[in-house]
């Protein structure tokens, strides 16, 4: 059987009415996931996965053998501290300093199960801190599941999707009747983001920052692709440039870092955040409904952090410290094999843009957006459930861009890490197909 | 420095103001933990410490080669699946078989962050599953981070101490007036408990099956000590006698273990729980105000333990699946090595009560309590927050029954697992400077 047949695609068609009946593009990505799962071994046929942001690369030995040795040395019977080892707290400010320069003392850096953990435990904490402020803020296409993590503590939000508005004019322009409403506690963002890879300038970032500060919000910077603009060399501890941060724009910031791409760490579900001394002791007496504490930084950890999950994996902790600290000192330059993630962007897009694809996020702030992880692609006349239908029909899976607050409703998010440069070749006879079958029944479109 | 001599009480007094400036009796026990921690730090006087439950045996070889091979085989970068890896769902699914003789089908059991996670996720689906049902039962004394994780959701629960209500036949009478108000969503317990070590009967878990059954909630049975009650002999594989279970009782349960305490794995944060198939597959319109299905196994999975950290650890997984594959096969003993926590409670038991101490809950439905991983004790004439003060001006640390939804504000909880037996006769010296002490001071009791 191959991609495109009438017997693939029918195999196809039956998974999306048991899986997805209703709107394709409203699927979650592990919806899709498990869609594409079931037509593999239905058919036998491999997808080109672009689904899912899985990385490919090997954990560094570094991690690896640290953990082990942690395990080795027994550390599975011992609760770990809810606030972290000091190890890995010591490695994580230093870290903030080398990468970023930016101060952040260790006591407020903590280790969460995931900077999935992080962010709900923030939303747990920021969005009830001060009262009158219901709202959160999120800046535009953005992780679906952060959206999900509200939903399910029944916290509002407002989205912007801010492509159309980016420099720091336009965006201050966006931006600030929101906040002028007086109800955002929060404000969340990645840099550079997912879905659409914008890298946020540095004055773009003081725009956020001095809004937030100006009307008492607190500023979320997810960095769970730290380092990962490549267009500039982020790689040297201790040597400029480094990535913007909002950290040098308001004082009431938390940043939160990932080792699932940073450190291809994904499975041992472990990150951390670092919260800003202002912020870590600044007392809300919102938080005393909720927590025993108001002073933040302890309604976080001791309330919010223990509540979820008692702390995270003891033997993690060994391997992210160990990994931040050869980071640190030199030894691991974590940066140089994510790279390959870029030079497969560029072959991937290259291949879409033949066949006829136009890149839906292309420009980033007047440049060229980078090559990264992910990127996102529309076919002329497409609306985006026809367009994802008619890839899977053809062995390419994606998720849909309207799940991730885009505006953009006719346009897919492709994720380049379960590509290999070898499969390619097959990425681009499979769109051959697509684009022979759409002009077949063009009628349709 | 001596414990009890005056400049060890300075030292003590001087941290409880600086810590816990209110009551005593309400000081958690992450801040006991630290009082301690400074005072021992400041004195250079070892505590006996009984505050913490935290295992004090070894991990099993069986976790620990299992969890190192994995993550030489490479897990550490590979995102989990978010319901569990097969080997561990199908060894839990037998270990329930095997040591509980309940059927659950393997996709019903799903590992999560510690317990902890497991109850902090079911609170978020259970408690909002029924609209009308906005209360949770519990049957207490029990697990003060419970309540912890109900306040930071923001659901109601009304708190039973059943110490006086022992029997089928009182328990159906303290408890079914609380049925019958409508409100109750869901019921949890631990059995035995923390931390009055009580053992819930099968005829009492008949009448909290049944009650639940009848009145619709869903009953949380967290099994955090499975297999701790040392009177009987639950550690052969398929073998009677089994612990009873709630699960004969109702088709609407969710069974919480912990690899913390029976396997001595607390370190890595690795737990699961099995959901009883008629309750997974069961349809809860108000589900859908909160997660995107309204199915209760998916929205458990799905929406709140992937909003919660997307997964738990990889390795972890791997550990566990391999120590309930061995108890499973019977060639890992896992309670066993446990009794030792039997021997130390009754010889610290008797250092107290020879002390003049009184069993606060001494009784367990007629028999004398089992010896296990917690007891609790009062002296006479002083209140909690007294007792505790003295004890700690003594070297010796505990928690409040205040802060677990006891009745008896007057007596203290000894965890036994970190007093290796060799420190008991320093105990005993301890507890007779107390007594010397408190006579001396008697015109204060």
């Amino acid at each position: 059987m191959d991609v495109g047949e009438k017997s693939f695609r029918d195999a196809v068609d039956a998974k999306i009415v048991e899986t997805c009946p209703s709107d394709l593009s409203s699927a979650s990505i592990r919806e899709i996931v498990s869609l594409v799962g079931s037509v593999e071994a239905g058919t036998g046929v491999e997808f080109i996965r672009m689904e899912m942001g899985i990385p490919s690369l090997p954990a560094p030995t570094e991690g690896v053998e640290a953990e082990k040795g942690a395990i080795d040395a027994g550390v599975a019977s011992k609760y770990p501290p809810i606030d972290g080892i000091p190890e890995l707290k010591t490695a994580a400010a230093e870290f903030a300093k080398l990468f970023l320069d930016v101060e952040i003392p260790s006591s407020n850096c903590v280790p969460t199960t995931g900077a999935m953990q992080a962010t709900f435990a923030i939303f747990m904490t920021a969005c009830r801190a001060d009262s009158p402020k219901k709202c959160v803020l999120l800046i535009d296409p953005g992780f679906p599941v952060q959206k999900q993590q509200l939903e399910t503590l029944g916290v509002e939000y407002v989205s912007v999707d801010i492509y159309a508005h980016r420099g720091p004019e336009k965006l201050k322009a966006v931006l600030t009747p929101i906040f002028e409403r007086g109800d955002i506690s929060t404000v969340v963002y990645s840099t550079p983001n997912n879905p659409a890879w914008m890298c946020l300038s540095d004055e773009e970032l003081e725009v956020i920052g001095s809004l937030a500060g100006e009307h008492g919000a607190v500023v979320v910077e997810d960095l769970a692709y730290f380092a990962m603009d490549f267009r500039c060399d982020y790689s040297k501890p201790g040597v400029p440039p480094y990535p913007p941060t909002v950290a040098k724009w308001t004082d009431s910031y938390i940043l939160v870092f990932s080792a699932s791409k940073m450190f291809s760490y994904a499975g041992q579900r472990i990150g951390f955040m670092a919260v800003s001394p202002a912020l870590f002791k600044r007392r809300f007496p919102g938080l005393k409904r909720w927590f025993s504490s108001d002073e933040f930084g302890h309604a976080l950890v001791y309330g919010a952090l223990y509540a979820l999950s008692s702390g995270t994996s003891h033997s993690a902790q060994h391997a992210l410290a160990a990994m931040l600290a050869a980071a640190n000192g030199g030894q691991l330059d974590f940066v140089a094999p994510l790279r390959e993630y870029a030079r497969r962007a560029a072959a991937m897009k290259k291949a879409f843009l033949d066949a006829g694809f136009e890149l839906v996020y292309s420009m980033d702030a007047g440049e060229p957006l980078a090559d990264g992880f992910y990127f996102t692609v529309s076919y002329p006349g497409m609306s985006g459930d026809e367009l994802l239908r008619e890839l899977l029909r053809h062995g390419i899976s994606a998720i849909s861009l309207a799940i991730t607050g885009s505006t953009r409703r006719d346009g897919i998010r492709a994720c380049v890490s379960l590509v290999e440069m070898v499969r390619v070749k097959e990425l681009r006879r499979r769109l051959g197909l697509f684009r022979e079958s759409v002009g077949k029944h063009c009628e349709k479109y």
